[in-house]
């Protein structure tokens, strides 16, 4: 066991910089007039939903103490009306039973199209395969403008349930479909994620992944071409850049592919070590490459194209994807700038929200991660996977622990209920104790869009 | 590394048990109205706070994905407004430093006096040691009538915040004063907590813990006698079992002491263990010896002796404590079930409010703990900590991680914030990301109890 110095004497070389309090606490008293006041019905002309991936209420504490200190407040907290998520999927071969920890697809076919089904599928039933259909595809049939944006890869699994309907996630481009071999054009098949996504004629689609949309499709009218071509053939501005992103101009369909794979991440720092653990550390901030715009740069341009165009109203889904990926990593401040990059976007939503009363904002997330915060460690007491202490703007030591699997093994979800929080008409509805299936309906209902009725014999999607 | 049959193959003789469904989830269509309906101002004549403690988001949904099913609902879900609870300690030498993992005496102390304090101190101020007013105490000034309930130690630290002042939670009994000598009588002080809250006139004091209520007095008018003899002195009739319990009567003031330390679990089963880990294993239910009663009894009677003398109101303080205990040893079968039965605690509260609806009922916990809810483990991939898989009552199998320590080491509390949930009047003041300072004024203001203005140049609670 190594020599170490205790962590005071360790961190005596840090600065402590200046609290950064995005918002004050409301002052005490009676506040139910103002809750009051804030529960709205009627309907919502634009819903903008934001998915924090892997985004528990553990990961938003990190980066709340490290960011704006324990006592401040992050933009998402600010929202009036909060609740919580259970999530959870099902099995392939039973759907009655359920499978306690969910992964980014099932999850997002639950608040995608209101039905559980098992980890790994996409907007398709448990055993049947059956194609359910998503919030975006009901909004556009009803004449709403729709955008989906994330950090990920368009076609990862958040961004791809709005509009792909296939048995595996893997299924993201042309060549990609050893997984899915039915789902394939040659196949008689809607094709893989990515021509899903460009054919079903979103307006806006934002994100990484461009390695999937330069695959050549292999069947149908787009034969021989890549699916960035089929999208510039179907109407689609397609953008590269920042620069090139800024100059998109609304009445165009705009594809954004800002990386071949995942955006780069927005802060860097040491990877969490097994002990005797990284750290102290602070993070390295302002990472992502100019060329690549940030979270809260693709939701403005979003909600600007949108908006203009936007007859009957919008629904744009924004995707904090990349928390997820550094916790499964092990990567604090890889994870935290990201949920701080996605906090940034929430605040653009509410400042459309500011500007367009009729739009209800939800923050929620998928799945609770791997991530603890936990004592500061000793040589008896420590986290047996991998650990880092970094030191908060407000100059204190937080400790990180991930320890859902053994140190150099990828890091896990976690069973674990998501906060929601909303703001708007009928925001009301996400107060209390509720399931992921039931954001889809809350969505729904807030936009005026009639559900089907449960067909007889089949289970309701509550049901699963 | 041992070869392990696949956990399907080691489960096919657990009988799947029929699941029990506490409550059904709520019909869909928008809520808004119900949710308005539930937002009442005016004042409460009665408060009920019920803390689980070590109850974080996670060891609430282990406990209904086993006990109801993860559709299921549990009473303490049933609450219509929901909220978030920041929990954090500040540091002794620096109480503008926060310390980003608190203990159930600092937390206790939060939500008891509005105060942020550091770890194990018990309604004193960091640094100075200076006193903090209650809750209780502030009630109890007004004429309202007082309890305290725990499965715990009555001396142990979330009761003994609300009646004690202590600079160290270990301070128990007349003779464990080591860590605050001059807080003995002899010393001129309040006394340990034991003598504190018998001194303290508490109307109804339920729990374990007699031996530090055995222990003898040494200094001032009770000298030479026990803490019981003492209390028997000031009027207290004290009860040590069950069936005693049952035969208290309104008027009386009643000491309930149903163990030497603190009760019995309700469940038991095998530990958390290091890979391979445990199970997979059902839980052996209604361990607890007859001679004590349940939390749910406890509660019962405790607000049947209150509501006959509560001229004013009643303030009664209900603590489910050996969730936190059984997280600590990595016991998942004790801790489910002391969870389910804090559930059938607050289910008492919730008929009291029926018949009483000038009532505010709170349900929150002190702190997050260790357990997650994980995959089921591989011979490569599995926590690093101990682990154990349970198959809940809905069949499937359940694994939970415990790894904020190395296997052998107790497990420890994290920094999660935990949820809030209320019903009554002024529950609308736990919806949103509040902290726990913030609930001891929701209450205080729910009661009509003017605090004190903040003193000029001291930070005022929420600074700290």
């Amino acid at each position: 066991m190594s020599i170490r110095l205790p962590l005071a004497a360790r961190i005596v070389t840090v600065a402590v910089l200046p609290v950064l309090t995005a918002c004050v606490k409301p002052p005490p008293g009676d506040r139910t007039d103002t809750l009051r006041a804030a529960l709205r019905g009627g309907h919502a002309r634009n819903v903008i939903l934001f998915i924090g991936d892997g985004m528990g209420d553990s990961e938003i504490t990190m980066a709340r103490n490290y960011h704006v200190g324990a006592a401040g407040r992050l933009a998402l907290d600010s929202l009036p009306l909060t609740g919580t998520v259970t999530t959870y999927a099902v099995t392939e071969d039973n759907p009655t039973r359920p499978d306690y920890v969910v992964d980014s697809a099932a999850s997002a076919t639950a608040w995608a199209t209101g039905h559980k089904t098992s980890n790994r599928r996409l907007s398709t039933a448990p055993g049947s395969g059956a194609p359910l259909e998503t919030i975006l595809e009901l909004a556009q049939k009803q004449g709403y403008a729709t955008g989906n944006v994330t950090t990920a890869e368009l076609t990862d699994a958040t961004a791809a349930a709005l509009g792909a309907h296939v048995n595996h996630r893997n299924c993201q481009g042309p060549t990609n479909m050893a997984s899915c071999p039915h789902h394939a054009k040659a196949a008689g098949g809607p094709g893989s994620i990515a021509e899903q996504l460009v054919d079903h004629h979103i307006d806006v689609l934002l994100g990484g992944g461009r390695q999937r949309f330069d695959q050549v499709i292999d069947f149908g009218p787009y034969k021989g071409q890549t699916v960035i071509q089929s999208a510039v053939a179907q109407g689609y501005t397609v953008v590269t850049n920042r620069a090139e992103l800024q100059t998109t101009r609304p009445g165009e369909k705009v594809l954004g592919l800002f990386a071949p794979a995942e955006m780069s991440p927005e802060w860097t720092g040491e990877p969490a070590r097994a002990m005797p653990g990284s750290g102290p550390q602070r993070c390295v901030e302002h990472q992502r490459p100019e060329s690549q715009p940030s979270l809260a740069d693709m939701t403005r341009v979003a909600l600007h194209l949108l908006d203009a165009v936007a007859d009957e109203g919008l629904f744009l889904q924004v995707e904090g994807a990349l928390i997820d990926k550094a916790a499964h990593l092990a990567y604090p401040c890889q994870q935290l700038g990201e949920t701080v990059a996605f906090d940034a976007a929430v605040a653009v939503g509410l400042e459309y929200l500011a500007n367009h009363p009729d739009t209800l904002v939800i923050v929620t997330a998928d799945h609770g991660h791997s991530s603890q915060l936990v004592d500061p460690p000793t040589d008896t007491d420590h986290s047996p996977g991998v650990y880092s202490t970094l030191i908060t703007r407000e100059g204190a030591p937080m400790t990180i622990s991930y320890a859902t699997n053994v140190p150099g093994r990828p890091q896990e979800h976690t069973g674990i209920p998501v906060r929601i929080a909303a703001q708007g008409p009928q925001a009301g509805n996400v107060v209390g104790v509720i399931d992921q299936t039931d954001v889809f309906r809350i969505i729904a209902g807030a936009l005026g869009i009639e559900l089907p009725l449960p067909v007889e014999g089949q289970p309701s999607p509550s049901d699963l």
